[in-house]
């Protein structure tokens, strides 16, 4: 059993939630399948200093950055095809919200990067299992029309994924939501108060559910 | 109990290796104890595009860049002090040998960062456990003579470590190497072949066994 994993670049700030890449790749590894890493080949939004919060004056790649996580290890998620894989996983970050899609700055307007867009839908068209950590669910919610979802405990994002025709479902850390219909796995890591211990048991219960999920 | 992890940048090919510090970190957090994250406060030895391996003409900061992994919670190494803290951890990566110390161009004749060699001294004569893991424990035999280390399972670090007046014991993933005598704590990670399970089961025994040496 393989699944993909999909990263937005190196850093909460910018890219991809660090623990939550790492945490998810030990969830796949511990539970006996294997994954490959991908990230798209564009450019990061904006880059942040992570010491001062402050944007740099610099331009930095999200697959470059993103091979950080991956040891060198990854491709651009362009060759990426649900085929060759029981599921597709996105851990979470701003990177997500920034990079991968525009929620960031659009809210429930965002666009979504299009290379992203596809995997999304063909992995879903395909029958496969998705993974959703942290602030990834709302791009979900974009792209498969009623999915349920969570953005973890804070009922204010019930209206922004009702808008985007989901639903969400408040949720402590630790915990799943689990859209059968859909076979969308999502968990809240770092939306909620975290220790980094609470995102590996989340990631470790999404990924159980995902090997789940792709054996239906 | 807390302890300092100290890092050197983000990334394995020229700052701390991600899966290392992370796991690291879940090790610390899961055991029941606390963490500070500290790295030094210089500029990267030079900064590695991760999918070529080729150098990138860009100028980073270590504990700019290690904040990425610290989610921002990071203070400059010069700023630790022992009495705080019941022991210190150093993940691996590249980055120990190139901006921590200058092993990876000097090899035993290397010098080590003025900030780094005083935390790992005042920390060993303050009589507190130190970790090391992957390329780190070349550094502590280096500032504490006669140390027990590994470096792994390649039998060639016998010799380097011997310059410096250390032992190396050649050791498989998965199990630590106990100085009782100088309280050091070494694991190979990467400098064997692993998976990211076996960095997170080496991090657990190394952080269960600091905890056990600093109620000694």
């Amino acid at each position: 059993m393989k699944f993909a994993i999909v990263l937005s670049g190196c850093g909460v700030y910018d890219g991809a939630e660090i623990h939550e890449a790492t945490m998810t790749m030990l969830a796949v590894d511990r539970n006996g399948a294997d994954y490959d890493i991908f990230a798209p080949n564009t450019n990061q939004f904006h880059v942040i200093n992570h010491v001062t919060g402050e944007v740099m004056d610099e331009v930095r790649n999200v697959l470059v950055e993103a091979a950080r996580i991956a040891r060198g290890r990854i491709r651009p998620l362009a060759e990426y095809t649900p085929g060759s894989f029981d599921g597709i996983i996105f851990p979470g970050g701003f990177g997500v919200a920034k990079n991968l899609c525009s929620y960031a700055t659009d809210g429930t307007d965002m666009k979504i990067d299009k290379v992203v867009a596809g995997a999304v839908r063909d992995t879903h068209a395909a029958g496969k299992p998705i993974g959703a950590l942290c602030i990834s669910p709302v791009m979900i919610a974009a792209l498969i029309p009623g999915a349920e979802v969570t953005l973890g405990s804070d009922s204010r994002y019930d209206a922004e994924v009702k808008k985007l025709g989901g639903t969400n479902k408040t949720t402590p850390n630790r915990q799943i939501v689990v859209d059968h219909r859909n076979k969308v796995v999502t968990t809240p890591c770092y939306m909620n108060d975290a220790r980094i211990s609470d995102i590996a048991e989340g990631a470790d219960l999404l990924v159980k559910q995902l090997i789940r999920l792709s054996a239906t």
